[in-house]
Order: structure tokens, then sequence, then C-alpha cells
């Protein structure tokens, strides 16, 4: 064969036609395999580039300033101040009044006892106050995540049969969260996060939201058995199979409070000003369902209450990790499923706040500190906690400066449970089933959903499948439909790139679209076919077919109108961002079946990685680097100037082969 | 907020320092839903537009075509000449010669009654020959599925305690397969088997001949009890263990036999004149052992013999076919991937031979094919068949013209199961065995993989990852891994995708990269970046990390020249092919993050899907249309334009908000 024209190349530099011709498209030095590695390895794992402080540092301070990375602490204390402080203590007395309520409503919903949810919102406010990076994020335990742990640990075992085992394989389940999240962060996989799309985060949560207060239904109605299940089917079953066991009283006291709370979130949504109302509203709501219980002896007459809870801090639960089978399977299990579940939305928060007050949180950062806290967590009787969006909320809105207001949570949550964990023994649990709807109903985000349906069809019907999947199968089950619809979503892609037919603009030597630029004009003779996606195995073979029928529909096309047929046909490869073996191949192979019709094959603007791989693999060979330009325009005017050659265009008619010539 | 503005643009159209301004970039007009969803599930499923020849057609005739669509006899029947069909039968003899022993050996490996492999080389080719449009492939049955069954089943089944469960389950696989490759056919999903690399084949393959020459060690050595393990490990273990059964007649007899195959198909090597050399073989090889241990009686000393062969044709086995549990579970599993594996060979190997013959072979009409022959062959006693490599190869060196060679196969194979099968009585099992070890040999392509490793790293790893897992662990774990490697690939391409600065290439208005192009120069002032990839939710979070990286690292740099700081960053988006809503959020998030720091975001060549998405997401009011242009040329023109505006530099310094002068 010809051997490569690196450097005589047959047309010069210069300006033909008004088109500035560049010179050839260079190979691009090849670097050693263990750079280029080291680079992706960078780009994959490093792409913020957190060590790039340390450059430039003697290793003492480098020690420091690895110490300062993992604990951001020092570098908003020193500059504390009086008025700050102020800030911090309004927010973290709203977000204790928030928690408190929540935190016992929350414990209930995972079948754990209640004083768990008081616990979990003292230590682990705590950790995160050294370790985490985000001003606003308030710490506590989810909604989500409490009913996960009800369903997956419950199937293994039912809490009412063994509730010591239960409760101790929920702090091992925290456990293993949080070491996964901390391996994650620390392996800077905490990018994993980002294939959980928004569009399965909002339909996900709808359809927990939606499981969580079918749940409901037991304490609102005074049922005292209800079906372990979370599906619609199941729950709608249990509940109209009772209808004899319905308590009225319940009823009437929870839609009230249930009125109540959606009253007060209304009002605050009139203006940041009246934030508080929503905020107070269900520490008030607890207060007043105290009360009228306390009085009128209503836990006599079908109310149930919470009943005795223990004073005194969090209790140690280092010895109770379950690290034997047979039940280490599911704690690890449902660890890991809760803690991408709890990081996804805890990064999520965080990542928002942020972006309202202008600075930057570092993902992995993020997910150890969230590790570190789970893990504390688990040696001190707490379970799952992240940075849920409500809490969160309230803090930002309640004017909150640094993590110092969850510090002030932790202590009121504190003085809590050393003095007045008696106060709560008369609230009535139909107040804390009020408290959950209230705030789950706030997670039922129709207005995105109709945004995605308008925006994008394919992310509504991920949505869609997420929301479905979780209530009419499993919290689960919705997970995986969402994950593997996002997931083919992206292998389609691939699968199935867009190919398209360029034309040039008038007046300008700018060739676009011809679908989208309905003024761009095709050029005689030259089919253009632009690929937008990377040429990979999973694509190559559809590409081939795939260009093949564009020549095909240009050369009828062609022959209707009387015209001559294809004698080039420019890939611009502009949007080839990588190529593979395969595609490679594939290239050389429509060269070949091209040469065979007469028809050249010629490239514009490949990429560098593209030039490199067509160099290796000595394609360069057959796609003889003359054919290969920088531009379409450059391209095109090669082939108009090529065409006047006799011997080309005898090439296209009568298909004797010109290497000899060229 | 600003209304958008579509029609009054800013800057003209017309010419500007030498640039072309052509105006804004338009929004295309809406489609209906139904509209783009059609057309979206054409590209999908119908890429090659199979139906084109269908349009504009009558009713009688369009059914007559259709059939046609399906039993391509018709396109070549009638212009069958007496020339073509001499061609023909010499190929047909050939491969027959070749099928004969191949068939025998490969049932032998999949632990199934001899007789089998010649059953399967009689009506297989047949139903192939009416509806296959390869006129080169040659069927039969193929080692690895062979192996497959005989791993697979032989777990659930052992052949040596229930041969006849055995055998109906085989038959049941196969029916399985033939199922599962129509219905992928008839609904238009034959491309799953382009998500096998090629690559991955190169390494699965190698790792499965690996394993079958090592099963062969058992014949070789002539032992009697033999693992039913397929890894290296165990068979090493199982060989190393019996020492003293070893016995040297049987090892003689095979290595003489295989050094005979190996120097015939040395010889063939010489030139294409030569392939009967190595294709007449196998049956000389055949012939010469059966003479030999006929005269010596060799069969009492230790050599093991074929033995008893039915006469006549292929008996029916509709009525053995399982259905019911338990067993119906793994005739299920191993029917569908040794459908896969079979399928990906065979449509390899038939665009192989169709390219070099430049004709068009339509992958879901082939795999139809493949599908109803397995099904007419699970009723006739066969097992699973397709097009193997070796095969089609011989085939077409010999001369084939059409799928006739197929049928002429099979009435050699009919001749032979009517009347010569007596002849296979003496035929020695190391024969067989060295015919597959030979076979075999030839699959291990180590050249392919070292190419892989030049051309690409990452299809090296895979290829590498499935012979591995082959050869250490199993042939389902083998293929697991590779396939998971080549779709996190592509996660990976996707999550992680390429930016990078691009600068002006000097007299020209061309913006290429600066990494490939060296003579590329940036523009002072302005950062422009390019996206290589899809904006969607795995990389959104990435890229706005990412792009925040350029511009601090640009800034540092500027800093240190002492020069004035970025003042816009342009976004060339020519090779975003797609957006989604999450890479909609982050265009917003960014122009607006941008906007704090006085930095003005501007698009460049965004395509029709993206402007269509920036519309509908009423992202356009926030990135306003006057700052989206068709070049990066056009848009650092107006930036050079606009920096003049004393509005915008004040903006850029003071932070001052401009929205009431713009």
């Amino acid at each position: 064969m010809v051997t490569v024209e690196n450097s005589d190349a047959v047309f010069p530099s210069g300006t033909v036609d008004g088109v500035e011709l560049t010179g050839h498209v260079p190979i691009p030095p090849s670097r050693s395999f263990l750079a280029t590695f080291r680079a992706n390895l960078k780009e994959t794992f490093f792409p913020d580039d957190p060590l790039r402080q340390f450059k430039n540092v003697p290793g003492s301070r480098r020690f420091l300033m690895g110490l300062k990375y993992f604990f951001p602490v020092p570098e908003w204390l020193p500059s504390y101040g009086h008025s700050t402080f102020k800030s911090d203590l309004v927010a973290g007395i709203t977000i204790a009044s928030l928690a408190i309520p929540q935190g016992i409503s929350y414990a209930k919903l995972a079948n754990l006892p209640p004083i768990l949810g008081l616990y979990s919102s003292f230590v682990p406010p705590l950790v995160y106050a050294m370790m985490g990076s985000s001003k606003d994020l308030a710490v506590g335990t989810v909604a989500v995540a409490s009913l996960l742990i009800a369903s997956m640990l419950g199937k293994e075992v039912p809490p009412s049969q063994n509730p010591t085992l239960y409760l101790h394989l929920a702090f091992s389940a925290t456990f293993f969260a949080g070491v996964f999240q901390t391996s994650l962060g620390l392996l800077r996989l905490g990018f994993i996060v980002d294939f959980l799309s928004h569009a399965t985060i909002v339909g996900f949560m709808a359809g927990a939201a939606t499981v969580v207060c079918l749940q409901q239904l037991k304490g609102m109605l005074g049922l005292q058995h209800f079906t372990t299940a979370t599906d619609l089917v199941s729950v709608m079953e249990s509940v109209f199979t009772q209808t004899h066991q319905w308590r009225w009283e319940s009823a009437v006291l929870g839609v009230s409070f249930l009125f109540f709370l959606l009253l007060t979130r209304f009002l605050s949504k009139k203006g940041p000003k009246f934030f508080w109302v929503s905020a107070a509203a269900p520490l008030t709501s607890v207060i007043l369902g105290s009360l009228l219980v306390y009085f009128t002896h209503a836990e006599n007459h079908g109310v149930q209450v919470i009943g005795y809870l223990k004073k005194g801090l969090n209790p140690p639960s280092l010895t109770n990790l379950v690290f034997s089978p047979p039940h280490m399977a599911v704690a690890l299990k449902t660890g890991i499923i809760t803690a991408i579940i709890a990081l996804a939305e805890g990064i999520a928060v965080g990542r928002s706040f942020a972006m309202f007050k202008n600075y930057h949180i570092d993902g992995n950062k993020e997910t150890i500190a969230f590790g570190m806290m789970n893990i504390a967590g688990s040696f001190t009787s707490c379970y799952l906690t992240t940075g849920p969006f409500s809490r969160s909320a309230v803090n930002y809105n309640a004017g909150c400066k640094t993590a110092m207001s969850n510090v002030v949570m932790a202590v009121a949550v504190a003085i809590t449970l050393l003095f007045l964990t008696p106060l709560f023994h008369y609230t009535p649990l139909v107040v804390l089933s009020a408290i959950i709807v209230a705030a789950m109903l706030g997670l039922i985000n129709y207005e995105a959903a109709m945004h995605l349906w308008q925006v994008d069809k394919i992310d509504f019907c991920v949505c869609m499948g997420a929301y479905l999947g979780v209530v009419f199968g499993s919290v689960e089950i919705g997970l995986v439909i969402a994950v593997a619809i996002s997931i083919l979503r992206v292998l389609l892609f691939v699968a199935r790139p867009r190919t398209t037919v360029l034309g040039n603009i008038p007046n300008s030597s700018i060739y676009r679209r011809m679908d989208q630029y309905s003024e761009a004009q095709s050029v005689p003779g030259v089919l253009i076919l632009r690929v937008d996606a990377p040429i990979y195995f999973a694509n190559a073979s559809y590409l081939r077919e795939r260009i093949s029928r564009w020549m095909d529909e240009e050369e009828e096309k062609l022959q209707s109108k009387g015209e001559i047929g294809i004698q080039y046909v420019i890939l611009d490869l502009g949007a080839v961002g990588s190529i593979d073996s395969s595609g490679i191949d594939m290239l050389k192979e429509i060269n070949k079946s091209m040469d065979r019709k007469g028809v050249q094959l010629v490239l514009a603007n490949p990429g560098s990685e593209v030039m490199k791989k067509l160099d290796k693999s000595k394609a360069l060979e057959t796609i003889r680097q003359q054919w290969i330009f920088l531009t379409v325009a450059e391209a095109v005017a090669a082939c108009n100037s090529f065409s006047l050659h006799p011997c080309k265009s005898d090439l296209a008619n009568h298909e004797t082969d010109c290497d000899s010539v060229v």
C-alpha cells in the first residue's frame, strides 16, 4: 500500500476560493502509557484537584493542612464572633424544636424505640460540626431511610418478635453505612451518587413520601395490626379489611393536627419572615396534643401515646454491633442501600445551599463527614443520619451562619434528654403521624415532574418509573427501576448516536445541520455527515449501516433529480470525543467499501485521540492523511479542486484504481 | 427578569473584524411528542430501514415481498446456473469432510452422543439455506457453545448419571435458544449483540479455546475420570493427581495427529491454493486413525474409540423437550446464554465475509434465520448450531457462491448417516481431541490482543478480563467480567467527559484544542472551553466542578502574569449531542455563579436538541439568547466588541448589575 505522508501535504496552506487552508491535522505526540494512565486517573478520581493547595508546602505544614482538610473547624472558629453566634443560636433552637418531634416520629417509622430519634440528634450533629464543610446543613434522621430500615430489617427479624436483635441490627446497619460512606469518600468514589439523577430522586422521593403517608394510616386510624409490606395494594387491603377497628378519636385528632400543620405551612409560604410559623408548628402540635391527652385521659379511649422515655444521654452501643452470620448480611445490605440514599439527599442539599451562598462543597469530603458521623452514631445508640432537606431549609431560613447551629441543636436535644423526657409521656402517636404526613406531602414535588415532562420525556419516564416502582413494588424495586432506566438511557445514547447531514450556510465557510438550519445548502457530489457521539463497539455496526443508508438515500434523491452521484463522503468527527478499536475497524471498513463504490472517504476535524488511534492502528495507511482536514470547509474545498482532476473522476465512474497516480 | 428577545438581536449579521456574523442560533420548531417518539423508535429499532422497499407497493405484492424478506431463496435460485452449482458442489463436499469429524468431536465435548454432531449438520444447514442471507456462512456446531452446554447442564444433571434427561435438556436448551434468537430478531433487538465488543470476543474466544484444549487432556492422556469443572486450577489438579493413569499409547497417537494437523495448517497458509490441505486434514486423520486402530486392535491397549453409531437420519425429538420444573430453568438459562454467544459468532462471521464480497447482511434477519434453524434443530435431535468461523472460512476459500453449499453439505452428511456410520466404529477419541485442539489453537488470537494493547489500553483490559475470567473462573464469569468492563467504560466516558481549552489558530477564524494544536493562541480575557460529551445527570456536577477549576487555573495563570482576569467564558457546545434536565439545571447554575463573579457565560454552536431544551426549560430567561452564537469565532468577536462597552467592563471589576442597560 501507499506509505503515510506526514510532511508533504497535497494541499498547501493558504487560501483557496475564500476558504482558509491551515495544513493538515497533526498526530499528537505520543505520551507514555503511565503518563496517560495517571492523567486519566486524576481526571476520574480527583477532578476537583483537592491536593492543589498542598503543592509547594513543607512537610510539617502539609500535615496541618491535611488535618484542616478533614476538620475544617479552624477555618471559621478563630473569626467566630458574637453576632454570628446570635444568628446560630436562634437557628439552632429553631431546628431543635423541629428535630425533637421529627426525631421521635421517624424512629417510630423505623420501628425503633422513640428515644433513638433524640439520641440521633445529639452525637451526629456534633461530629458533623467538626468535619462537615456545609454551613447550612442540619443533621438528623430522614423518613425514607427510616422506612427502608423498617422494611429491609423487618423482613429478616420482625421487631415485634425480637426487638433487641432488631435494634442491634439497626446499629450495625448504621455502622456499615458509615464505613461504606467513609470508604467511598476516601476512595474518591463520591461521584457514584451522581448516577442518581435529579429525575430519579424526584420520583423516588415522591414515591417514598406516598408510601410513608400510607403507613401513617395505621397511627391515624388507631389500628393495632398492620401489614409489614409497604406497597399500595397491601396497605389498602390491610386498612379496608379492618374497618371495624378504626378509632374515630384517633382519626379526628390526626386530621385536626394535619390541618393545623398544613395551614402553618401555607402561612409560612407568604414570605420568608413567616418561616418560623411552620418551623415551630410540630413542637406546638406535640405540646398541644400532650396537654389534650393529659387532661382528657384520651389514652384510655383508643388514643395511643409514646409512653415512658428513659432520661439520660446516649448509652454506648459499640458492643451491640452484629458481625456474625446469619444476620450480618441483611445489616450490610441495608447499610449500603440506606447509605447511598442518605448520601444522595445530604449531598444534594449541601450543594443547593452552598450555591445560594456561593461557596463550594467537596462531595468526597462531605461523604467522609457523613460516614464518620454514622460510625460515631452507631457507637452511641444512634441510627442512620444525614442532612435532611426540610430541617436544613429551616436552618437556612432561620439565618444560620456556620455549623455552630448544629452544636446548638445538639445541646438543646441533650438538655431535653437529661431533663425533659417525661414531658413526652402523653404525646399521642397520632400527632407524630400528622407531623410525618405534613413533612412528606412537601416531598411530593408534582411541579418538578410536570417540568420534566415538558423538558425531557425520558427523564419523566425515569421519574415515573421510580415513583410507580416504589408505590406498587417496594423502595428497592423503585430504585432499581430508576437506576436501570437512567443507565439504559446512557447506553442507548451511545448505541444509537445521532448522525446528521450538514450543509453550507450561504456566504460563509460554516457547515451546520440541515435539519436545524433551514438556510443550509448541500454541496453537489459531496455528502457531509456528522457523528454526534464517541465511536464505540456499541455503535460501530450501527454507524456503518446508518452511513450506508445515508448514502443510499442521497443517491436515490440525486438520481431522481438526474444529478451526478456522490463522489465524496465527508465525516465530520468534531463531536467524536473518543474512539475504540472497534470504531477504528469500522472506519477502515467503510473506507474499503466506499473505495469499491468509487467514493472517497474524507475525515474532517478529528480530535487528538482519534488521530492518535488512527495512527497507532495503522488506519492511516488506508485512510490517507491527505484526506483528513481541519475543517469541513477545507475538506469541501479539497473535494471540489480534486473533482477537476481527471483521474479521480474516472475512478468514480469506472472504478479504476488510482493509487499509482495519487 | 428580562424577557427573551427572539427577533431583535444585539449583534447584526454581516462581517466584523473579518469574522462572519450569521445572526443568532434559531430554536428549532417544536415537533409533537408523538412524532419525536416515532422518529426515535425508528432510529433505535429500524436503523437500516428494512421496510423502505415496501413503500408504494400494492397489498398483494407486499405479502410476496414480505415472504421474500424472510425466505430470500427466490433472490438467487431463478438465476442459479450450472457453473455456480459446480463451485457450490466443491465447497459443500469440502465443508462436509470437515463437518463430520468436527461434529462428532464437538458433540463429545458437550457430553452428548457423537451421532448428534452429524444430525446437527443435516437439518439446520437446510433451514439456513432457505432463510439465511449470507452466501458464505457454513452452518454447524461450535466448540464454545458445546463446552457451555456441558458445564451448565452438567452442573444440574451429570450426564453420566442420567444421560437421557441430560440429552432432553440439551434439546430444550436448543429450543429456548432458537425461540430467544427469533424473538430478538422479530423485536429488532439484534443490536444487543453489538454490546459484545470485538475486544470481548477476542478475549472470550481465546479463553474458551484454552479451556477446551485443557479439557482435551482427558482424551489425550486416555484418562477415565476427569473433573467437571473447566477452570485451569481444577483441570491441572485433576491431571496431575492421576499421573499413574496416563496412557502413553493415547498420548503418542494424539501428539502425532496434532502435529500432522498443525503441519497441514502451516502448509495451507502458504497460499489460498493450498486451503484444501488443512480442510481435508481432519477427515484424513479420522480415516488414518481408524485404520490404525482397526489393524493394530489398539482399542484393547488403552486407546478409546467412538464405538457403535446408529444408522439412519435424525429421529424426531419434539416430544423430548422439557417444559416443566425443576429442570426447565437450567435449560432456559443455558439456552439464552448459548444463544447470545452463538449469535455473536454467527453474525460477526456473516458480516466479515459479506464485507469481503461487498454485499449486505441484515443482522435482525440473520438472527431470525439462526433462531428458526435452532427451533427446527431442537425438533429433530440436533443441538445448538450457528455459523462457525473455521467452517465458513473453508467454505469461502473453497469458492462457494450461494447458500447451496450448505445444502450439498447436508446431503453429504445425510449419505454418511444412512450408509457410512459403521466406518466410524474404530475412530479413536484421541484423534477427535487432536482435531479439537488444532481448531482451538487457531482461535487464540494473540496478535489481535497485541494490537489492542497498542491501539486501546482499555480494550486490552476488557480482552484480558474476559480471558482470565474464562480460564480461572468459568465461561460465564469471563463473559460477565468483559461485559461489565465494557459497560463501565461507556458509563465512565459519559461520567467524565473531556473538557478542553480552545485557542485561535493564527490567521483564521478557527478555534481548536490548545493541547492538540500547538500554534493555537488564547484570547485575552476570554476562556473558551469545549465539552466533548452529552451533558447528563451522570456528569452534570462533574462538569460544574471542572469548569470552575478551569476558571480558577486560568485566573491564577493570568494573575501571575499580571494580566486582566477572565471576563467571558465561552462554552463550545458543538460536541454536546444531547442534554437532559440535570444538564440544563447545571448550565443555569454556572450561569448564576459566573454572574456573581462578574463573568459572562457565552454559548457557542449549540445543537438543535440543546436549543430546544434551553427554550422549554426557560433557561433562555437567564442565559439570554444574545449570548448564544453559531460559532466560537462569532462569540469571541462579540465579546471583544462588548468589552469596549463601559458598563460591561465595570461589571467585571465592581460587580454592578448591568441588566437595566443590557
